[in-house]
Protein backbone atom coordinates (compact mmCIF):
# COMPACT_ATOMS: atom_id res chain seq x y z
CA UNK A 1 0.00 0.00 0.00
CA UNK A 2 1.26 3.28 -0.90
CA UNK A 3 0.24 6.17 1.75
CA UNK A 4 1.14 10.09 1.10
CA UNK A 5 1.39 11.94 4.46
CA UNK A 6 0.82 15.68 4.03
CA UNK A 7 1.65 18.46 6.69
CA UNK A 8 0.13 21.39 4.79
CA UNK A 9 1.56 24.76 5.83
CA UNK A 10 1.63 28.24 4.11
CA UNK A 11 5.03 28.87 4.65
CA UNK A 12 6.65 25.03 4.08
CA UNK A 13 4.29 22.08 3.40
CA UNK A 14 6.17 18.75 4.11
CA UNK A 15 5.05 15.80 1.63
CA UNK A 16 6.18 12.14 2.18
CA UNK A 17 4.90 8.52 0.31
CA UNK A 18 5.71 5.02 1.56
CA UNK A 19 5.38 2.02 0.58
CA UNK A 20 3.57 -0.36 3.12
CA UNK A 21 4.57 -3.90 2.51
CA UNK A 22 3.14 -5.99 5.74
CA UNK A 23 5.86 -5.03 8.44
CA UNK A 24 8.36 -3.52 6.01
CA UNK A 25 8.22 0.52 5.57
CA UNK A 26 9.68 1.72 2.31
CA UNK A 27 10.99 5.28 1.27
CA UNK A 28 9.65 6.46 -1.59
CA UNK A 29 9.78 9.93 -1.61
CA UNK A 30 9.70 13.29 0.39
CA UNK A 31 10.40 16.39 0.13
CA UNK A 32 9.57 20.65 1.30
CA UNK A 33 7.57 22.43 -0.85
CA UNK A 34 8.45 26.28 -0.20
CA UNK A 35 6.29 29.14 -0.67
CA UNK A 36 7.76 32.90 -1.10
CA UNK A 37 6.67 35.61 1.93
CA UNK A 38 5.07 37.42 -1.36
CA UNK A 39 2.96 34.45 -2.78
CA UNK A 40 -0.77 35.29 -2.79
CA UNK A 41 -3.23 32.74 -1.07
CA UNK A 42 -4.85 31.66 -4.23
CA UNK A 43 -1.53 30.87 -6.01
CA UNK A 44 -0.19 29.18 -2.87
CA UNK A 45 -3.55 26.90 -3.22
CA UNK A 46 -2.82 26.69 -6.83
CA UNK A 47 0.36 25.16 -6.58
CA UNK A 48 -0.08 23.25 -3.71
CA UNK A 49 -3.38 21.80 -5.69
CA UNK A 50 -0.57 20.80 -8.82
CA UNK A 51 1.98 19.79 -6.32
CA UNK A 52 -0.35 16.96 -5.00
CA UNK A 53 -1.54 15.98 -8.26
CA UNK A 54 1.31 15.48 -9.66
CA UNK A 55 2.48 13.50 -6.42
CA UNK A 56 -0.71 11.13 -6.54
CA UNK A 57 -0.25 10.53 -10.67
CA UNK A 58 3.50 10.04 -10.20
CA UNK A 59 3.22 7.28 -7.10
CA UNK A 60 -0.25 6.38 -7.23
CA UNK A 61 -1.29 6.40 -3.09
CA UNK A 62 -4.27 4.65 -1.65
CA UNK A 63 -4.83 6.90 0.93
CA UNK A 64 -3.47 10.25 1.88
CA UNK A 65 -2.68 10.65 5.75
CA UNK A 66 -3.29 14.34 7.39
CA UNK A 67 -3.21 15.87 10.55
CA UNK A 68 -6.18 16.25 12.80
CA UNK A 69 -6.62 19.87 14.20
CA UNK A 70 -8.49 21.00 17.27
CA UNK A 71 -6.53 23.97 18.36
CA UNK A 72 -5.39 27.17 16.54
CA UNK A 73 -3.48 30.17 17.69
CA UNK A 74 -5.36 32.99 16.29
CA UNK A 75 -8.07 32.98 13.66
CA UNK A 76 -5.52 34.29 11.07
CA UNK A 77 -3.35 31.38 11.25
CA UNK A 78 -6.53 29.05 11.07
CA UNK A 79 -7.79 30.09 8.08
CA UNK A 80 -4.85 30.07 6.78
CA UNK A 81 -4.02 26.07 7.45
CA UNK A 82 -8.11 26.18 6.43
CA UNK A 83 -6.75 27.54 3.25
CA UNK A 84 -4.04 25.08 2.87
CA UNK A 85 -5.54 21.82 4.13
CA UNK A 86 -8.55 22.23 2.08
CA UNK A 87 -6.22 22.44 -0.98
CA UNK A 88 -5.40 19.01 0.11
CA UNK A 89 -8.75 17.78 0.74
CA UNK A 90 -9.83 19.32 -2.22
CA UNK A 91 -7.71 17.31 -4.74
CA UNK A 92 -7.70 14.12 -2.61
CA UNK A 93 -11.50 14.55 -3.51
CA UNK A 94 -11.08 15.98 -6.96
CA UNK A 95 -9.19 12.86 -7.78
CA UNK A 96 -10.85 10.15 -5.40
CA UNK A 97 -8.22 9.56 -3.08
CA UNK A 98 -9.69 8.93 0.62
CA UNK A 99 -8.43 10.90 3.62
CA UNK A 100 -7.38 9.89 6.86
CA UNK A 101 -7.08 11.88 9.75
CA UNK A 102 -4.58 11.39 12.68
CA UNK A 103 -4.28 13.32 16.24
CA UNK A 104 -0.66 14.59 16.14
CA UNK A 105 -0.85 12.25 19.66
CA UNK A 106 -1.77 9.14 17.32
CA UNK A 107 1.14 10.19 15.25
CA UNK A 108 3.68 10.46 18.19
CA UNK A 109 2.70 7.36 19.46
CA UNK A 110 2.77 5.36 16.29
CA UNK A 111 6.05 6.64 15.67
CA UNK A 112 7.91 6.91 18.67
CA UNK A 113 5.79 5.41 21.41
CA UNK A 114 5.69 8.11 23.47
CA UNK A 115 2.50 10.83 22.97
CA UNK A 116 4.59 13.64 23.85
CA UNK A 117 7.60 13.27 21.97
CA UNK A 118 9.77 16.00 20.51
CA UNK A 119 10.49 16.72 17.01
CA UNK A 120 13.68 15.85 16.57
CA UNK A 121 12.34 12.12 18.41
CA UNK A 122 9.91 12.07 15.49
CA UNK A 123 12.83 12.35 12.97
CA UNK A 124 15.22 10.11 14.61
CA UNK A 125 12.34 7.16 14.58
CA UNK A 126 11.51 8.18 11.22
CA UNK A 127 14.90 7.67 9.95
CA UNK A 128 15.08 4.11 11.51
CA UNK A 129 11.86 3.12 10.73
CA UNK A 130 12.50 4.01 7.34
CA UNK A 131 16.20 3.31 6.96
CA UNK A 132 17.55 6.89 5.66
CA UNK A 133 21.00 8.09 5.85
CA UNK A 134 20.19 10.72 8.32
CA UNK A 135 17.09 12.51 9.97
CA UNK A 136 14.77 13.92 7.31
CA UNK A 137 14.61 17.86 7.47
CA UNK A 138 12.99 20.11 8.05
CA UNK A 139 10.61 18.51 10.99
CA UNK A 140 7.86 19.27 7.75
CA UNK A 141 9.12 16.12 6.11
CA UNK A 142 9.74 14.18 8.99
CA UNK A 143 6.32 15.05 9.96
CA UNK A 144 4.51 14.39 6.96
CA UNK A 145 6.46 11.07 6.90
CA UNK A 146 5.75 9.98 10.32
CA UNK A 147 1.51 10.77 9.25
CA UNK A 148 2.16 8.28 6.63
CA UNK A 149 3.68 5.61 8.82
CA UNK A 150 1.05 6.49 11.71
CA UNK A 151 -1.36 5.13 9.04
CA UNK A 152 0.78 2.44 7.54
CA UNK A 153 0.45 1.49 11.77
CA UNK A 154 -3.31 1.91 12.10
CA UNK A 155 -6.40 0.67 11.46
CA UNK A 156 -7.58 1.05 8.22
CA UNK A 157 -11.43 1.82 9.57
CA UNK A 158 -9.87 5.08 10.15
CA UNK A 159 -10.10 5.79 6.36
CA UNK A 160 -12.63 8.77 5.94
CA UNK A 161 -14.81 8.45 3.13
CA UNK A 162 -14.32 11.48 1.40
CA UNK B 1 -17.84 46.37 -14.90
CA UNK B 2 -19.26 42.58 -13.80
CA UNK B 3 -18.93 41.70 -10.25
CA UNK B 4 -19.29 39.07 -8.53
CA UNK B 5 -19.68 38.38 -5.09
CA UNK B 6 -19.61 35.50 -2.94
CA UNK B 7 -20.85 34.57 0.89
CA UNK B 8 -19.25 31.44 1.39
CA UNK B 9 -20.75 28.81 3.51
CA UNK B 10 -20.30 25.32 3.76
CA UNK B 11 -24.22 24.92 4.16
CA UNK B 12 -25.29 27.41 2.14
CA UNK B 13 -23.20 29.89 -0.13
CA UNK B 14 -24.50 32.74 -1.98
CA UNK B 15 -23.74 34.36 -5.09
CA UNK B 16 -25.02 37.23 -7.06
CA UNK B 17 -23.54 39.13 -10.13
CA UNK B 18 -24.23 42.52 -11.03
CA UNK B 19 -23.41 45.34 -13.67
CA UNK B 20 -22.44 48.62 -12.49
CA UNK B 21 -22.93 51.10 -15.55
CA UNK B 22 -21.44 54.53 -14.04
CA UNK B 23 -24.48 55.01 -11.62
CA UNK B 24 -26.32 52.68 -12.37
CA UNK B 25 -26.64 48.81 -10.48
CA UNK B 26 -27.88 46.02 -12.45
CA UNK B 27 -28.87 42.48 -11.56
CA UNK B 28 -27.54 39.95 -13.30
CA UNK B 29 -27.81 36.52 -11.34
CA UNK B 30 -28.25 35.29 -7.94
CA UNK B 31 -28.46 32.12 -6.55
CA UNK B 32 -28.17 29.91 -3.52
CA UNK B 33 -25.53 27.08 -3.17
CA UNK B 34 -27.38 24.59 -0.79
CA UNK B 35 -24.97 21.51 0.32
CA UNK B 36 -26.63 18.24 1.89
CA UNK B 37 -25.43 17.69 5.47
CA UNK B 38 -23.65 14.34 4.67
CA UNK B 39 -21.51 15.99 1.92
CA UNK B 40 -17.84 15.31 2.75
CA UNK B 41 -16.27 19.18 2.85
CA UNK B 42 -13.96 17.96 0.21
CA UNK B 43 -16.83 17.31 -1.98
CA UNK B 44 -18.23 20.64 -1.23
CA UNK B 45 -14.84 22.63 -1.87
CA UNK B 46 -15.10 20.87 -5.52
CA UNK B 47 -18.48 21.61 -5.99
CA UNK B 48 -17.63 24.93 -4.95
CA UNK B 49 -15.11 25.68 -7.43
CA UNK B 50 -17.03 24.27 -10.36
CA UNK B 51 -19.68 26.82 -9.73
CA UNK B 52 -17.59 29.66 -9.49
CA UNK B 53 -15.78 28.32 -12.71
CA UNK B 54 -19.26 28.24 -14.10
CA UNK B 55 -20.20 31.54 -13.05
CA UNK B 56 -17.08 33.31 -13.98
CA UNK B 57 -17.09 31.37 -17.69
CA UNK B 58 -20.70 32.42 -18.39
CA UNK B 59 -20.93 36.41 -16.62
CA UNK B 60 -17.43 37.41 -16.85
CA UNK B 61 -16.75 39.51 -13.79
CA UNK B 62 -13.46 41.47 -13.30
CA UNK B 63 -13.50 41.41 -9.31
CA UNK B 64 -14.82 38.76 -6.96
CA UNK B 65 -15.91 40.18 -3.79
CA UNK B 66 -15.51 38.52 -1.02
CA UNK B 67 -16.28 39.36 2.98
CA UNK B 68 -12.72 39.83 5.12
CA UNK B 69 -12.69 37.64 8.04
CA UNK B 70 -11.15 39.26 11.49
CA UNK B 71 -13.38 36.83 13.99
CA UNK B 72 -14.48 33.31 14.80
CA UNK B 73 -17.02 31.07 16.83
CA UNK B 74 -14.27 28.47 17.09
CA UNK B 75 -11.46 26.42 15.22
CA UNK B 76 -13.53 23.91 13.84
CA UNK B 77 -16.17 26.57 11.86
CA UNK B 78 -13.01 28.85 11.44
CA UNK B 79 -10.84 25.62 9.29
CA UNK B 80 -14.58 24.99 7.73
CA UNK B 81 -14.91 28.84 6.38
CA UNK B 82 -11.51 28.20 5.54
CA UNK B 83 -12.13 25.53 3.78
CA UNK B 84 -15.41 27.29 1.55
CA UNK B 85 -13.55 30.58 1.25
CA UNK B 86 -10.52 28.59 0.03
CA UNK B 87 -12.25 27.11 -3.13
CA UNK B 88 -13.08 30.80 -4.04
CA UNK B 89 -9.95 32.26 -3.40
CA UNK B 90 -8.28 28.94 -4.95
CA UNK B 91 -10.50 29.01 -8.11
CA UNK B 92 -10.28 32.96 -8.42
CA UNK B 93 -6.42 32.63 -8.32
CA UNK B 94 -6.54 29.99 -10.98
CA UNK B 95 -8.75 31.63 -13.04
CA UNK B 96 -6.88 35.37 -12.71
CA UNK B 97 -9.63 37.39 -11.37
CA UNK B 98 -8.69 39.23 -8.77
CA UNK B 99 -10.29 39.16 -5.21
CA UNK B 100 -11.59 42.36 -3.38
CA UNK B 101 -12.14 41.72 0.46
CA UNK B 102 -14.58 44.25 2.68
CA UNK B 103 -15.52 44.13 6.15
CA UNK B 104 -19.61 42.75 7.42
CA UNK B 105 -19.44 46.59 8.41
CA UNK B 106 -17.63 48.53 4.98
CA UNK B 107 -20.53 46.78 3.12
CA UNK B 108 -23.18 47.59 5.47
CA UNK B 109 -22.40 50.89 5.23
CA UNK B 110 -21.95 50.79 1.10
CA UNK B 111 -25.26 49.47 1.48
CA UNK B 112 -27.68 50.72 4.10
CA UNK B 113 -25.33 53.66 5.10
CA UNK B 114 -25.30 51.97 8.54
CA UNK B 115 -22.71 49.75 9.49
CA UNK B 116 -24.69 47.50 12.53
CA UNK B 117 -27.79 47.61 9.99
CA UNK B 118 -29.88 44.47 10.49
CA UNK B 119 -30.06 41.32 7.92
CA UNK B 120 -33.65 42.54 6.95
CA UNK B 121 -32.45 45.82 6.49
CA UNK B 122 -29.73 44.69 4.28
CA UNK B 123 -31.87 43.00 2.21
CA UNK B 124 -34.78 45.73 1.77
CA UNK B 125 -31.38 48.11 0.31
CA UNK B 126 -30.15 45.52 -1.86
CA UNK B 127 -33.67 45.05 -3.17
CA UNK B 128 -34.14 48.85 -3.69
CA UNK B 129 -30.62 49.36 -5.21
CA UNK B 130 -31.10 46.81 -7.40
CA UNK B 131 -34.75 46.85 -8.58
CA UNK B 132 -35.79 43.65 -7.51
CA UNK B 133 -39.51 42.96 -7.38
CA UNK B 134 -39.02 41.38 -3.76
CA UNK B 135 -36.28 41.02 -1.15
CA UNK B 136 -34.05 38.58 -2.55
CA UNK B 137 -33.43 35.54 -0.40
CA UNK B 138 -32.24 33.90 1.78
CA UNK B 139 -30.20 36.16 3.26
CA UNK B 140 -26.67 34.03 1.67
CA UNK B 141 -27.89 35.47 -1.56
CA UNK B 142 -28.58 39.55 -0.15
CA UNK B 143 -25.17 39.31 1.42
CA UNK B 144 -23.75 38.12 -1.55
CA UNK B 145 -25.32 40.83 -3.43
CA UNK B 146 -24.41 43.60 -1.00
CA UNK B 147 -20.81 42.50 -1.43
CA UNK B 148 -20.96 43.06 -5.06
CA UNK B 149 -22.52 46.36 -4.44
CA UNK B 150 -20.05 47.39 -1.65
CA UNK B 151 -17.19 47.06 -4.16
CA UNK B 152 -19.32 49.03 -6.86
CA UNK B 153 -19.09 51.98 -4.56
CA UNK B 154 -16.06 51.45 -3.47
CA UNK B 155 -12.20 52.73 -4.11
CA UNK B 156 -10.61 50.01 -7.24
CA UNK B 157 -7.53 50.60 -4.70
CA UNK B 158 -9.26 47.97 -2.71
CA UNK B 159 -8.34 45.33 -5.43
CA UNK B 160 -6.11 42.94 -3.59
CA UNK B 161 -3.75 41.55 -6.20
CA UNK B 162 -3.97 37.60 -6.32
Amino acid sequence: MIVLGVDPGSRVTGLGVIDVQGNRLIHIHSEALRFPADQPIGARMVRMVDHVEKLVTTYRPQVISLEKVFHAVNVKSTLTLGYMRGAVLYQASRMGIPVAEYAATEVKVAVTGYGRAEKHQVQDMVRMLLNLAKPPKPHDISDALALAICHAHTNPAALRDL
